[in-house]
């Protein structure tokens, strides 16, 4: 079933929110909410940390995509997916087509780290690698569109039915914690957050997001207006260096109360934090929530607060590189 | 309210763990149990694991230290407790004192990590710094019974309220995951196995330990039928050099059916696999379990089994020395 987004048919969205859930429910992990009392008193808030890093492929991605693939015909089903992915969302794809039996081709930059083109190939999805780059990017979504002109492209974030998947892990948390004084959550792309505000503003709650510094794209186009893009893709935050989309973008204007920006240090002190004390491991830019919260104690004192941590798929063997730059933060 | 243990006397134990859980509920995290398909595809088996390093301070120690607080009289509760620990047994019973309001001392080997004194330090409880080893603990202890004789001593695991309290991890185990076909714990002191050993018996499920080849000495115990001394304590697994108490044997010795050995090396590879799969900080001690059920796959394929993860208390700032080992294993 489709959904439009306009602004004032919130109780349309939240019903497409609703539904969503109710499809994925039987596939997805209800993942668990943590808190952490260290936190909390370094935060001066109460921290409610809905864990989407404990999700199936290690990141909420898997909620839009296995929602993006339920809503798909008999038909579309049996033509097959396809997308170009270079990390989580790939991921995400081929292990919904691995549960609903529907075949996956991903297209993945030959650059992209070992460790991510594994985790596409555990689930038995296709892989085409392809040259880096956004016009390398197109031209495989291009090809792949005549070579399969059947099967269906699933995006990444710019869509109704990613957004309303990935908005399903707001809705989960504002079950348990049903009186948080706000959500946080990092933006990219667009779709976790704009999911999540719709969530949030439907609950009248204030929606926070999350961006680095070095690609406040995010933050540059709620200033503007209008879509802008991100100026040096080079923030240790790997889920977080595309552009808004057309489809996201209107939502996060209407619906996010403010973006937050962070540095690169803030984003590594907050994550040696996350591994720390709440013992998971977190990806950098799941981080940038805490970092966010933490480097403005005063303007959320005693507000309970819920953090969307989007992910936890980071290399552990390269971990040297990063604790030493832990250590001199 | 006081137990004793006797072979037999299945009912009054759990029932006594029962009026534990009762009791502590409000204090502990009933923590969360996590599944990941990539595990279960490696085992062979349904693996749930039961995560404690996602319990107050980091691991199920905290069960066990507010089980035996909240048994304390008015009197014993403000004349303050006091115990002998380096690691998670310590800051447990800090965080409980302070929770509960009742003065806490941990006498504490000069030698232990810094990132522990602080974890016991952050609950506000008083430290001694005393010489390492056995004799000083000992001599630790007769001089604080002599300074505070009113105040009582907590130790670390053989103890019917610590054996009590940590029995009731595996308590919320089994209830939210009814169907399972065995549980497996580490085992150390004995305190979390011999608890979580009279939970699965009492439900007629089968109860298997992980001990370092290294330290093997609850294996030795088992086959011997008394308690033998851990042999030389130089295992990774910090959590579990010590030997088993005159409580928690027996109970061992009639409810544990296998106790399985695991080298350095596997405790290393399953500690980076649960890392790098299931997302979540794990201590050495703690991937004992998902070691032996590695290296027995043709005896747990295909079963459903519970694993107690006991805790999460790693320096993460001294990772790049095990990762180098991970990245030898």
């Amino acid at each position: 079933m489709n959904w439009q987004y306009a602004a004032g048919s919130e109780a349309l969205q939240l019903d497409a929110i609703n539904r969503a859930h109710q499809l994925i429910e039987p596939f997805v992990v209800n993942t668990p909410v943590l808190q952490n009392a260290y936190l909390d008193e370094l935060s001066g808030a109460r921290l409610y940390f809905k864990c989407e890093n404990l999700q199936r492929t290690g990141a909420f991605k898997f909620r839009g995509a296995c929602h993006a693939l339920l809503q798909l015909t008999k038909a579309q089903r049996a033509a097959g997916v396809y997308t170009v992915s270079s990390g989580n969302h790939g991921a995400a794809l081929a292990c919904a087509g691995d549960i609903l039996n529907i075949k996956v081709t991903v297209a993945v930059p030959r650059s992209a780290p070992a460790v991510k083109k594994a985790n596409i190939k555990r689930y038995r999805a296709q892989i085409i690698e392809i040259e880096p780059g956004m016009q390398a990017r197109e031209a495989a979504v291009a090809k792949l569109t005549t070579e399969q002109p059947d099967a269906t492209f699933i995006p990444p974030y710019n869509h109704e039915h990613i957004i309303a998947g990935q908005a399903t892990a707001a809705l989960e948390l504002i079950k348990v914690v049903p009186d948080l004084a706000g959500m946080i959550a990092p933006v990219g792309g667009g779709g976790l957050l704009s999911g999540s505000a719709m969530v949030a503003h439907s609950q009248g709650l204030p929606m926070y997001a999350a961006e680095p510094e070095l690609v406040n794209d995010a933050w540059a186009s709620l200033q503007s207006g209008q879509i802008e893009p991100a100026r040096s893709p080079d923030s240790i935050c790997d889920g977080l260096l595309t552009n808004l989309g057309d489809k996201t973008f209107p939502i996060i204007r209407d619906h996010v109360d403010e973006i937050f920006c962070v540095s690169e240090q803030q984003v590594v002190a907050a994550m040696q934090l996350i591994w720390q004390h709440l013992k998971v491991i977190v990806e950098p830019s799941s981080a940038t929530v805490l970092a966010a919260i933490l480097s403005h104690t005063a303007r959320f004192e005693g507000q309970p607060l819920g953090l969307i941590i989007s992910g936890g798929n980071v290399d552990i063997t390269r971990l040297p590189w990063q604790v030493e730059r832990l250590e001199h933060v």
